[in-house]
């Protein structure tokens, strides 16, 4: 379910973002409280062994490999790669969003173009309606795990009221290894040819209109097949996460408190608790988990796109447009700025 | 309102941006006023504690502890996510402004391409513009707060001359749980159509033309509504935000002036004021201010768009080019440089 | 005027750029001399101060000051935040140069499709294209300093030949706060739909497709309005500003040379001139002056669009291309590959 | 083969990227395990040979030029080189992806513009189809290295069913020094003319569609040319390269172990086995592997695109397209949202 | 003459970018060897004049000298004014590619809908083809230094078969100040236009698609010359130029071996050859060369566009497409898939 928050920062105001710090769904709490629970104990046990358990050799032992472990935990670039794999991936992310299959474009142009109040032209708007909700519905059961969720099969689909029986024995009917989204979108396109033909649709360039849309659906429909299909190099992923990772194995050990008494350069103070390494850890690994929530934006993450929701509401509105509003229009009359 | 400023730095000159910083409408000081002041009265309370209430003891400790902070506060990457954080904000606030529905394209092809000087065809011109501001008020009110302000109820908007009290019927019985802007787009096409049919429309090109300009319309409509509805995910404003948060935090803290005599390094000197923190301070604050404010560009700050002058701005102009220019054309006459 | 030195730079060679380091017109030294005088001057003043005014303790509370000064010119990230706001500046200003409204796709079609080789086939391929340049005119009029020098009132426009008195009175009497440049579309596109009926224009298609074609010189227009209207946002800029400006303050106090004896770290060396800083203002400076010029790309700097050249070039080109050459085609002959 | 892992990282989960780390097929390990062997390798020679060959004094030399080289590693800014540079070829990289010509557009537009069931009908369709498929593996053959394997020459292209062995003589007729997959374009573009002309296309509308269909094919195939042609500049990939290698150079010396008992700064620990650097090595290399990787996706590495893949797909799905599903619609009846 | 060198890294392998070390032709040191010995010299002289030609009072001098030096030398943040703007750079490059006027487009326009195998259809194709490379030629002689060596005057575009000596008259009759490349295009415009009247051209639509594909070539060709015109602003580019210089002057002195028996720290070790200060040059140095060669791309460096081959191959590529092609059809057969 996407978070929806921008109504809260409409106006920027004292402390204006510190509101936002305090939700919980969605935030970087409940994606990171696991992680975190995770670090704070392998950081105390590191801690408490240090201090209860070790000789004293060993603590001098421990101490270098800390510092030596401090220092190398500054090297490694991780705002660097972070900045630039978020980057990349909040693109990838915001691409997809803007390919979602919308019926509305498709739905104007049938509900003016394709003529004729009776019931054959309502079954003719109808069904090349509903031959685009069909295409959506197909390549989200592909790379939505919600969507497949709901519809494991194509029987399911049929239920729906998707797709008719007879549609389902013909889809099955032909054979192809590959996805077949695409055999909806011919049908459309038959059809509409066919509804030429017959007069439904007056003209050729009406024709070629509806047409290009329905190409334009089907183009959104293979660009998220695309990016399910090629996601970003499974490289540039394993780098980042070493990165991010090594980083944290380093400051477990690098970031420990010190016996003061020993006098290492900045280990003057014994605080117990780290502060600012506990803040760094909700800042790097809350930096990475955008990316992780937003690399495959049509899971089931609280950030993720509603897409069970963009098909009923798809579903819903496009009938409603082309078959009880067609040509159902308001009388005219004038509007108070006649004259 | 926003805060235009481009006239002022049209040349480059003499130290051209400091007279930027003499303004307060829109200007940082203006938004960071409030919380430079809690950070200066924390930071006076803290350094008024430790000069005269701590014990020689606490005093060392706390000097422990600041020099701590310090060292932290200089590790904590504020500026680089800052700045990528700040550029992806900054790109989706343009594409707003791009994507503001303004009608020009659809009123120039309507006062051009339906016919009829007489009161028919002025009442078909005036609707369907009337429709395509209808659209553009339907989806502000769901995305500005300003606009949600002077149109609380569709009552308003009928009011206000958009709708007529029989297109508010209509609206109303066309049950739906979904936004409802898309409505008068699709009465817009049809009322296309039927001008097509009567004639008013010469010709198949001319209505398609008018479809794909309102479709286009809507598109920019719906490109709003996603970007309110899908804001920058939660967990990135909230690790910016935190990062923010916390290197303020520990400034408070790690940038007291210690007691020189104790000859800690770096803090030989007792300026009382630290100038160069609170500057550092407008510095972070301002350029996480500049996200605050652009991330909801529909809100009522000093930079967020006029929406309420555009919706105006809309109509009055439309129904000009619609009604009073429709064919009214000056006598062409030879130019100055005819032969 | 714009700085055009590519051809100075076709060819990469030996030290290729030095000599672009020699100019003067457009050049660095050009936008900075009078800041980089007043910074030496303070320089120096400081200097000279704290050499010979100065009493043996305000020297070393100098030096405290000097160094405290420089450990936190340092701190500030001047260079990433120019960076971020460097690029954000130069693609809206390139944005805007790619949106001026060229008339050269519009003089291609009226040239073609307006038929007729008489006068009044003239007087409307003409008064067609005057209407495009005058539309340009009013928008540059609104938003470039120089293009207003040259227009101060509509007056002048007239008087320039891009505007009859009698359309002048017409689009006085629209009566409009808003901007008027969209009027001459309008009558642009009326005009044309006339040209159809009376069959100077052959078809539909022909039609719609000036219309598109102005719709775009438009928009085109309406993108460098809303770049003037909606600037940067005036925080960012002065969170720049302000970065940049404390940076060279804390310069002025933080790179003086300090006595050598007193054994400074890194103060081992009295140079009396700081070449390093100098430079080091030209870097950043310089860096900020690319903002300064760019941010608004239709003033009179060096590097700023030549508005009234474009004028002059699309009314004299526009004008050729549809009336003198309309039909006066070469004879086609063979040409020399023929078999 | 592409490597698809985004049905793994649906949900963010509880350190969800770390099983990513466990794949082998296109993963770092797979890509730098050489590398890496080579880099160990020298390393462990370096080291043995300082412990136990070098004499006291040679001991000494190699200390000092190890911190020598530790500080200068550092100053090679490897990390920010590498994050512009991997940005570049990512963007690359993707844009290629997206103009892979698909022939889906084409197919859909065919299917339904072109018309009869007859035999001639059917063949018609058919070798427009097999053109579009035949100027895809034409473009395909001179940009990637597995599909010129496939197709090692023409008669191959022949003998898989793209091209007739008549089509193959007028396609060598053809002479011209530049590559010819745009002759499959023209005859397609002739074709469509022809059977406009023979009415199996019934509008001058419908056949521009197709012509502009294919042209758009054509500019991706163009693209893919244009791409392959001109890469990164060599000196950029260059620069990179050498700043990676030099790092890793200084590194070897660097990075070693010195003898804890001389005291030198940040030298107190002997480890034996460089854990940080080896981590260095695999995020730096790795990162570097992410552009060599993908500055050709066309090659036969782990995650370069299936370009044969594609060729039979399109070739299978498009011929169903336009032949078996031409005008072959299901019986249109109610949904079961009718009332 | 452009560098390819795609197929040489198709799969990523043992040290993969290596062999790409090893090239001259465009590479790093043939575009630097000349600078590079320059500065091993500068920096020899130097070195040389500080061991055996200074006492030991300059010695001492010039050891702090150096040590200053050191220290600025790695204040300048050359690294990051070099990222962003090679990445500017670099985009407009891309963008200057993809702009490169290609007739393939109207090639296929014009073969399949300006009908006549006869010869005055032959010439009617060709003329208009001509016109279309005539306008490539000429915008190519303004931006390209390559094109103008090898067309100095018009003469030798007449020559050369792009123009026939009336054209040439014509064009030269046409008095404008201005660019005259939009003359064969409007040229091109009336010719189509004739045709249409003549019946050549069949439909409005065939016609008006000719005009928008010719729009968008003089498109591609205006752009061309805006960013010949319009360059990255000089300011930006003396900045860095400034940047780099600095930072190599910074080097020749800082970078000196200094006597290690003074004991300065860093320096204990005298390798007489600074290979990492080398290499540093390498890097930076080839970094900004990377700018130098793409900021004209159409000059005559290495890896420059080789436009001259792209006229070659537009005229004989497009002559071909438009004539000895045009309805030269191979029969349709049954593809091998019939059944």
């Amino acid at each position: 379910m996407t978070v929806t928050y921008s109504s809260k920062v409409a106006n920027a105001s004292f402390f204006g973002f510190h509101r936002l710090l305090l939700r919980w769904k969605g935030s970087i709490y409940k994606l990171l409280y696991r992680e975190f629970a995770l670090f704070v104990l392998l950081y105390t046990f590191l801690s408490v062994v240090y201090r209860f358990f070790f000789s004293e050799h060993q603590k001098r032992l421990f101490e270098k490999l800390s510092l030596y472990c401090e220092t190398y935990a500054e090297q490694i670039p991780v705002t660097f790669v972070l900045g630039f794999y978020v980057t990349l991936v909040v693109n990838r992310w915001w691409n997809q969003f803007v390919n979602l299959p919308w019926p509305d474009r498709l739905m104007i142009h049938i509900s003016s173009c394709v003529k004729g109040k009776d019931e054959y032209g309502r079954l003719l708007r109808r069904t090349l309606m509903r031959y685009v909700n069909l295409t959506s519905v197909l390549i989200f059961r592909s790379v939505s795990r919600a969507v497949c969720k709901r519809f494991p099969t194509i029987e399911h689909v049929v239920e729906a009221g998707f797709m008719t029986p007879e549609e389902r024995k013909m889809y099955e009917n032909i054979r192809s290894p590959h996805l077949k989204y695409w055999i909806p979108v011919v049908w459309f396109c038959n059809l509409a040819s066919k509804a030429r033909e017959e007069g439904r649709i007056q003209d050729s360039i009406d024709l070629q209109n509806l047409l290009n849309e329905i190409n334009g659906l089907r183009a959104w429909c293979s660009t998220l097949f695309g990016y399910d299909w090629v996601g970003v190099p499974l490289v540039y992923t394993q780098v980042v996460t070493l990165a991010v990772y090594t980083f944290f194995l380093a400051s477990l050990i690098g970031r420990q408190f010190l016996d003061p008494t020993q006098g290492y350069q900045g280990h003057d103070l014994d605080l117990y608790i780290p502060v600012f390494t506990l803040l760094q850890f909700f800042f790097y690994a809350g930096w990475l988990k955008v990316a992780e929530q937003l690399i495959n934006p049509f899971g089931e993450d609280d950030d993720d796109f509603e897409v069970n929701w963009v098909i009923d509401r798809s579903l819903q509105v496009s009938l409603l447009a082309v078959d009880e509003m067609h040509m159902n229009l308001p009388t005219m009359t004038k509007d108070m700025y006649w004259n």
